[in-house]
């Protein structure tokens, strides 16, 4: 297994661009605001720096956002001078605050910093506090992509070698520490040599399809087209779709996955055309402590989508809904790809032996 | 009933502006181009400059195209200065050819290019040949207007006082000589007295719901708001929608709608939510030759999804898929709208008994 990950890691490092790294002492992450027009690069030793990118969407994924933010603790601890245990935790928090200040509804942001500052406060001394806190932010960031190599590999059972495979927004390497949930899958049985098409729609209002995941499957040499959203019918009903593949923000216990509008009639179209439709995502996107009730859909500023590049696409006094994410029914599922396995149907009754078992 | 049109009328008149008329011996229309952000005139006695505003999508809709052409064939009649009728008939025919040559697609520009010509070989001398032709093309534009309003009068009666319904692209007055075709029930209702709320999706790749289906509901002072195309399953979701009205391009004898994509996920999404889902559509719509087997979606250039406002979305290298339409199966449509009454389900039987009833 050790030797197959290898390989397969190597195979795919040779093409994406890792999202976020710690390189000699510095984090270097891909500036996403540029994508797809220039790679450029962001590199800093400075944690301030680093809210900066989360807060302004320089990186942005629930699992990008949460390696991120461990990254910049661990610049922050890198940067302490004093022999105080207790200044240096006080200096620790203090960076916790800011960082967790960047974006309130990311629950990885929350659950990085927490599992950064538990490690630091077993510190016996300021160099070890150093030592241990930059070990476990890297950690944190080889755990997510170790998960969704695990995701990608079990999840390419499922790809047959010309498949035609449809997404959604952007659950691919740049919305995690690398891979992706949804791409790997995809990146891992392209690895193996299965010939894959993708069909992205594009996702309004930021288009994170068109932008981003066009951008790193292109990278790879997978072939990707780009649709509107409202083409996923016609599409569907014309083109032969083998898979479709989606991320999730959120799954609750009773089986409903949140994930970026679309996802909801992409899933009943998938159904009425006979298309497997895959949700995927690690354990710790779901949620077993919340039934689809307790779920409050996000709304947004209408700016964001009555402005494109600058300019309005609507009258100057005609406003805007924007619900930032729709609701996918269990029903509509026909499982969801974990790094311990696939939940299959009844996804309800599953989700809970999985994570306990 | 002639009564209660004019009333009707003159109401709707104070607030959209009509998208051409013949005015003066000039014809007027709309820049459809500079919507929403300017409402600019186009006047004219030259018909090339009539075909260059089909040609350029100053003018768009198929009604709208057809008294377009009959309006431009009316324009070449009038500067007709021989006495000599086969001189005359001539001229008008060129005419006819070189407005022809703009859009090769709209059905309803040979339908009325033929209906004037027709008429045209009708006069006696030229002096005629110019009355006549002017004046068929002016009953064009009317008997279009006159069919949207019966549509109005008729799906007016589909809406009661504070309903919320949705729509898509732009079946609106714009598309048509006035009042539209999805929009005309809105309006009757409206003018009615009865209170509308009214959801477009903004519809891409050209915006035609948020650019100009949002123009003319904000001007009649119908509370109008927009949505992105992958919105829809959410907006069902957690909105109470009372009703959705869509255009149509084609309705084929087996009950089939060919629409704007994003009509079909629409519908399908409408069935699951048990919210009425009704097409208008002038009986000129149907097309009792062809079954859904004979149409060809018409696929178009992938640069026109790739670039908004001149600017690319995607990564240089990556490439697009542009179904300009989808299909609606008659299972999912409750009624179809047209000026002789609902052609209710089941779709495919009553259409027959409709048309030729």
């Amino acid at each position: 297994m050790l030797y197959i990950h290898i390989i397969i890691e190597t195979m795919l490092k040779l093409n994406i661009p890792k999202t976020i790294e710690w390189v000699n002492g510095r984090v270097r992450l891909i500036n996403q605001l540029k994508l797809p027009y220039e790679l450029e690069y962001i590199e800093t030793k400075n944690y301030k720096r680093i809210a900066k990118a989360i807060r302004e969407m320089e990186i942005r994924g629930a699992p990008a956002i949460g390696v991120a933010a461990a990254y910049g603790l661990a610049l922050a601890a890198k940067e302490i001078r004093t022999k105080s245990l207790s200044i240096a935790l006080r200096h620790l928090r203090k960076a916790a605050e800011f960082i967790s200040k960047t974006r309130p509804t990311a629950i990885n942001l929350f659950w990085a910093i927490n599992r950064i500052l538990s490690t630091a406060e077993k510190a016996e001394n300021v160099d070890e506090l150093k030592s241990i806190v930059i070990d476990e932010a890297i950690r944190i960031g080889r755990e997510d992509e170790e998960c969704n190599l695990r995701i990608g590999e079990i999840g390419s059972k499922l790809i047959k070698d010309g498949y035609t495979i449809m997404t959604i927004c952007n659950a691919g390497s740049l919305a995690t520490s690398y891979y992706g949930t949804a791409t790997a899958p995809i990146y891992y049985a392209h690895s193996l040599g299965k010939k894959i098409n993708v069909i992205v729609l594009e996702t309004r209002p930021y288009f994170q399809g068109a932008r981003l995941t066009a951008f790193e499957l292109n990278l790879t040499g997978i072939p990707v087209k780009i649709i509107t959203d409202n083409m996923m019918g016609i599409i569907l009903e014309k083109m032969d779709i083998n898979l479709i593949i989606v991320g999730a923000d959120r799954v609750t216990r009773d089986g409903y996955v949140v994930n970026k509008i679309g996802t909801y009639p992409l899933a009943l179209l998938a159904k009425e055309h006979n298309v497997p439709f895959y949700v995927a995502a690690p354990l710790s996107t779901i949620d077993l402590e919340s039934s689809i009730n307790d779920v409050k859909i996000e709304k947004r500023s209408e700016e964001e989508v009555l402005y494109i590049f600058g300019r309005r696409i609507a009258p100057k006094n005609v406003g805007a809904i924007y619900y930032a994410f729709d609701i996918t029914p269990p029903k509509l599922v026909d499982g969801i790809i974990t790094e311990k396995g696939i939940i299959e149907r009844p996804i309800e009754k599953n989700l809970r032996s999985i994570i306990n078992g």
